[in-house]
């Protein structure tokens, strides 16, 4: 061997060193993303990985500790680590974007994933010591608010959870539309031989008056969540069951001893099954694996569906927070030790009001959250509140009224797409009193994305990098 | 106690000695439908389910054993065996025949499974000495044709894969359909470095000229099928791949050692991925449960296309046929041991012609059948074809043509839904040659179903009792 061969090899032992250990000190995040009553989980997600892979170039990220340090290098995305699950359409995001007349990205359906590589300087003695450079590897996964308010339905029985759902649906205003799929309910024998047919067909009702709910009330809570976006399982006997009305006039011992070839038999052991095959097995698969949580909410269209609508969202809040109650009794904790250490919620489309109403779209969102937040604090979550708009659509300005200044906001509105300048209205601080909503409505006018996106130009955006921060942060030091 | 009390205590053993007795004589069997080129498995199952259930009342089962033998007591549907898969919509396809203008039934997408109870007197003579009534259960499961067509992959490399699809695409009419397609992979850089979105692309465009293959072409070889219905899957990069048409301008060891970083090898990964987690999944989860096996193709659609139609069917048939070779040397027979014993190939539509056609319906599909069913035969599985109406949708007359009788149909033309009589042509007993195909063209005519059908009415069919003979005679002995 000669002299050159032998450093030839060397070099390559080298390299191959040098990478192991780069190897070795990567690290990786898992960040879910959900989102309740039409909250724009893909244009967060889209925007947040538009920021970071543009970085550089125009995106503006003071607020995201390694930019504003310049320990930044770059990120780009690579392929995902589940093959199986859809891929998190990013591309077609921003081609929607860059149209001549831009539109929003398309919802997703069901879970889809995205993986990105961050390269950075660490600032860590221990890290500094051994490398320049560090990657981090992100891996989103966006999945339906629903599946995570369904989680307190493995606390319960069948019978539990009819009772607390015919609660819900015996209130206005969801009783209008229920009341025909609640007459029904009633007229079924529970202990009659078993007609799939028949429980076919109320299934299909009880999944229409849940699309009602949400599509139309405005309504947060949804259960089950897989009713309404069922994927393979549409048709499947395993999401043929709902709520029983009649607890009250049947025999307990009867109910206990009813088989499966009876009509209540059938609908708990479909009850059962759907908590231990579709509930349990989202956050066996899924769950677990999250190490940061991120939750929006649009909370200016539920100010605009009234008091219902608001107070749902309240209500979905207080039970997607039972997800992270890590206390000693919790059945999450017990049956799959989740790992979720920051949770984010994010009340959207801060860009459609103007920004001295931001702080109070955060008190009331920190208000929603307060009582089980404080709780969890102890519990090492750490939660936080941001008013955000993941990709702005509109200019702030000033306007004259009665000789004063007030703040305007400049966008194209969606419902005709014209461009107006408008004082979009006030956003309570606290959860507004019943006699205040009998006095006052809320009319947040919805904006259309605006200008085209040009080749590599980043989102413009509002507080993007301060959810960068919370969420990347400390893995990034 | 008293005697009476003893008395009811005996009743009750007895009772439940008997209950024990009857289920441990109870017997099962699952069939499995499926089809190539829309041949009607929706009307297929929706009418042997209703002959079946319907039987006593008008069903016409001259040839099925239990029922001439008047040993057929009743059949009934009872809840299905897996819950996570759709329920077959019998009630609904019944629905649709009952309107006042009838239609066919929906056609079902991806897999479902529907359960029928049939009582009846045996007349085995172990069966016999022990009771009176024994029940047959029996598991109908429909799944799209292109799933059995996607077993011959996995005995196939990705290269091996790619050149066998490319011959296909590179003759017309695929050719015409496939060139821009074809072109774009010729560009392609199998070593440049992953670019997931081309990939996505690329495979987009595949997936739709195979929605083009079959549903203006009328082939019947779609290959991977998945792609045609994907389910949950869609989006998801198990789904992105495509055959690569360059092998043999690259260096086979450069292949070999491809890595997924690069285009090449990201596309033989998720190939081999589609085997393992999709075509093999099928194949254990649900084809090594099935007993008994019916293949429906509409081949007067097939002539109607043209040879390029007919000839895909065959190839079709004898891919098909892979899946039922249990010799030594079978891969499947190696990976599942599976156990079906009766393979039934029933071309349907037979009402579409007269009834002096029949016997060259079936002398056509026994061409197409005949080579490798000469082989199974001597495998142990025994195949029969048949030529079948699920559901009649003609009367048969004559007409005077030249002074002499001919046979004529009276049908309601699908195209516009007039009742004409006509005498649709002759099917040929052969496979056409060639020149054949030159100086002829077929246009055998689509019907629709006709008079509305009344509660409890029996759906008229041709020789459904034929292939309820071939498929449960032997297990109702």
């Amino acid at each position: 061997m000669n002299k050159t061969s032998i450093e030839k090899k060397l070099k390559k032992i080298k390299h191959k060193a040098d990478e192991l250990l780069h190897r070795s000190l990567d690290q990786q995040v898992n960040v879910a993303v959900t989102g309740l009553s039409r909250s724009g989980k893909t244009a967060f997600i889209t925007s947040l990985v538009n920021q970071l892979i543009s970085e550089n170039q125009q995106s503006e990220l003071a607020f995201f500790t390694p930019v504003s340090q310049q320990r930044f290098i770059a990120a780009k995305r690579v392929p995902q680590q589940h093959n199986l699950i859809q891929r998190f359409t990013y591309d077609e995001g921003i081609a929607a974007l860059s149209q001549h007349t831009p539109t929003w990205p398309k919802p997703t359906k069901s879970i889809s994933e995205l993986r990105l590589a961050i390269r950075y300087q660490p600032t860590s003695s221990l890290l500094k010591l051994a490398t320049d450079v560090v990657t981090l590897y992100i891996d989103f996964t966006d999945y339906p608010g629903e599946w995570l308010l369904d989680l307190p339905m493995l606390n319960q029985t069948f019978e539990e959870w009819s009772e607390q759902t015919m609660a819900l649906l015996t209130k206005e205003p969801r009783l209008s539309v229920a009341s025909e799929f609640i007459d029904e309910v009633n007229k079924l024998d529970p202990f009659a031989p078993l007609d799939e047919q028949v429980l076919a067909e109320l299934s299909e009702k009880y999944t229409d008056i849940l699309h009602t709910f949400r599509e139309e009330l405005g309504m947060s809570v949804i259960q089950p969540g897989r009713f309404i976006l069922p994927g393979d399982l549409a048709g499947a006997p395993i999401l043929q069951f709902f709520p029983f009305t009649g607890f009250d006039s049947i025999d307990k011992n009867e109910y206990q001893n009813a088989e499966t070839n009876s009509m209540i038999g059938t609908l708990r052991a479909r009850f059962i099954e759907y908590k231990s095959r579709v509930v349990k097995k989202f956050y066996k698969q899924y769950f677990v694996n999250f190490d940061r949580q991120i939750v929006l909410c649009d909370s200016l269209s539920s100010l605009n569906h009234g008091k219902a609508s608001f107070d749902d969202l309240q209500l979905a809040i207080s039970m997607i927070l039972e997800s992270f109650d890590y206390g000693k009794s919790s059945l999450l904790k017990r049956l799959f030790s989740p790992k979720i250490d920051k949770l984010l919620f994010a009340a959207t489309k801060a860009d459609h009001v103007t920004p001295d109403q931001h702080s109070n779209m955060v008190h009331l969102l920190n208000k929603m959250v307060y009582k089980k937040r404080h709780e969890l604090h102890y519990q090492s979550v750490d939660v936080k509140t941001l008013a955000i708009a993941s990709i702005r659509t509109t200019d702030v300005g000033k306007s004259r009224y009665q000789n004063k200044d007030i703040n305007v906001i400049k966008g194209q509105r969606a419902a005709d797409d014209k461009v107006i300048t408008v004082f979009p209205g006030s956003v309570p601080s606290e959860i507004p009193k019943d006699d205040y909503w009998q006095a006052n409505t809320f009319n947040f006018i919805e904006f259309s994305p605006r200008v085209p996106l040009r080749d590599h130009q980043a989102l413009p955006h509002i507080r993007m990098d301060q959810a960068l921060e919370f969420l990347l942060g400390d893995k990034m030091r």
